[in-house]
């Protein structure tokens, strides 16, 4: 299965039992509120709201969800007291308001009381656009710079394991280079192919792989087919892996300005996942 | 000054007295041939078309060009001869019909007849789409994969001459990276803080330079605004410099396969640049 785009997982969602719980990080700011309090309404979510009490009951127009309130003092509190409801067993998901994303992180990787897992820490784009049939998802273009082969495979099983929970049985990886072949001068092949045989060890699990393989191949089954590649990912792949966090940046920034996507930002790797959108963006993409 | 469109060059270079000169390497193609046929009309080109005659002729709908054809027996011998007629002042432009990259490049490199100019040869596409409000520039997405600071400054050089020629007395450079710092973890970070100084000091001549700058920056002057991020290259570059081939060849592939953009590549570095295109291009792309 796949998803269409964001509104396919939103009704997808509703159908569940159970809400997911969010603690919601310095949730005095409109938009977030009113993401939250929406996908309360639609029964995704059991929010926690965490932050200067007097400001969220100001923006909150929805009195039910007062009593979910947590009054917190600062930022670094909001977040260390959401951390420490992860441990306690008591959030699902992590959603970042106003506080800053380092302020997060810190509160995340703290070595005495954070929820990491020994994995390294990743983020994954979800990109809904027009002009492809289903979301793409590209992983990592926004924490680890130039990651290793060992860092690499981290990256890929993180964002496996969202798509996974998303529903996805065996989504298809893409590990995008500018060619097919290994080629020293271009590291990322070497590791598209030690990863192609990590998958097929069954050291990441619950995905299709391909890799090396330029991005033509990779999007287009027609182009594919003229380079007699083949492989079920041709034309159809679901996560783009990509070489570089740069690379993966200025893709996802490509797409939102020339393709007019919408992306959202999901931090991996720790015991929770945790939402990231700019604070300048709307309610709908915090909603989604 | 800069063109909204490749319409708006092919506009342009009709106006000039005099066609540019070009060698079209294996011309016994239909597309590249009506190509050659329609610049040579517009009075764009005055073409010499190498290759098996016999199967030139067979293709060629414009009797007049018949004597600018040269026989050669193989692509090998197509790429010598023109590589020799650019060495006698005879020829400005190259373009690749039928033959393969490799063996084009292979005789404009080789160190006894090849027409190197002592400059690393770079490659850079033009990309034409609807979102953007002019032409947009990427270099290196093909040649050089993973550029040292010494390359890079031969890579924009080499694009800004070919920007210059074309009647851009100062296009305006963004050396895009993840973030606006430097950061020695991404190495391009510190390449594009170099060159902005190298450029400073007028050792890369005839552009304006902006770096580090990511994307949203570089493509969005309102997201500029909000950052706080300042300079004219801000929403209007005209070129953009890749930190690794693997990163502007993905981005190429993305504008043309999600932003529906055109694309045409040409090699730059040698003592004449060469139009690059896919075997696969159609006439209005090989044309343009």
């Amino acid at each position: 299965m796949a998803y269409k785009d964001f509104d396919a997982v939103i009704e997808a969602a509703k159908h569940k039992k159970r809400g997911v719980r969010v603690a919601v990080i310095e949730a005095g700011e409109e938009h977030t509120l009113d993401a939250t309090m929406q996908a309360w309404r639609d029964g995704i979510i059991q929010p926690v709201l965490l932050g200067n009490r007097e400001k969220i009951l100001t923006l909150l127009k929805e009195p039910a969800l007062a009593e979910t309130v947590i009054h917190t003092e600062s930022p670094e509190e909001s977040a260390r007291v959401a951390v420490r409801m992860v441990r306690e067993g008591k959030i699902d998901f992590l959603m970042k308001g106003l506080a800053e994303t380092s302020t997060v992180i810190r509160a995340i990787l703290d070595r005495e009381n954070g929820i990491r897992t020994g994995r390294t820490i990743s983020q994954v784009t979800l990109i809904a656009v027009k002009t492809y049939h289903k979301l793409l998802c590209v992983t990592d273009p926004a924490i680890v710079a130039l990651p290793s082969l060992e860092k690499k495979k981290d990256i890929v099983q993180n964002a496996v394991d969202v798509l996974n929970k998303l529903g996805y049985s065996r989504p298809k990886v893409a590990a995008l280079c500018a060619i097919e072949k290994e080629n020293p001068d271009m590291i990322e092949t070497l590791d598209a192919s030690a990863l192609k045989k990590i998958v097929d060890a069954g050291e990441i699990t619950g995905c299709e792989f391909e890799g090396p393989i330029s991005a033509d191949i990779a999007f287009d089954a027609a182009a594919a087919k003229i380079k007699g590649y083949q492989g079920s990912v041709c034309g159809d792949p679901d996560l783009l892996l990509m070489p570089t966090l740069a690379a993966g940046n200025i893709f996802c920034k490509a797409m939102r300005q020339f393709a007019g996507s919408i992306n959202v930002g999901v931090m991996v790797g720790a015991k929770v996942p945790m939402v990231l959108v700019s604070r300048s963006t709307n309610t709908k993409s915090k909603y989604t």
